[in-house]
């Protein structure tokens, strides 16, 4: 069973406050050089389905679910164990 | 400037409440087949270093700032314009 990793983010347009409040905090902890700083959602899981279904699927669960597509986009892919946030 | 993605979830070991709420969910709206949900963070952003600097100042950012190390992990890459999460 496939396990895929979704990232959702607001869109360029879209002013992201909890982004510019990182942006704005790295450098007094001596982070510096850091722009163009997005938050958004990490979402990880496995779909019991593959190919077309699976495609069918994901875009099904994130435009109706997942995201708000009217302020969020998003993009996926399918991750192997090794590339899994959690340890 | 690389710009870099940085995806956080909670350790495994960890109960996940927003990843089961999601999980519940799904079958209601119709998507069977989906487990193991993790809900976390996604950060997208570009940093003036390379190689060994940009690897340095990522996992201080990270370890430091960006994540809570006893409850969560990370994983980071470097991505292209294509690979971003906001269109």
């Amino acid at each position: 069973m496939p396990r895929i990793a979704i990232d959702v983010l607001l869109k360029r347009e879209i002013l992201d406050p909890e982004g510019r409040a990182v942006e704005d905090a790295l450098p007094g902890l001596g982070h510096d050089g850091v722009h163009g700083v997005r938050v958004g959602k990490h979402l990880e899981m496995e779909v019991d389905a593959q190919g077309e279904d699976l495609e069918a699927q994901v875009t099904a669960m994130c435009s109706g679910f997942l995201t708000n597509p009217v302020i969020e986009s998003y993009v996926w892919r399918i991750i192997g164990d090794d590339e899994r946030a959690d340890v």
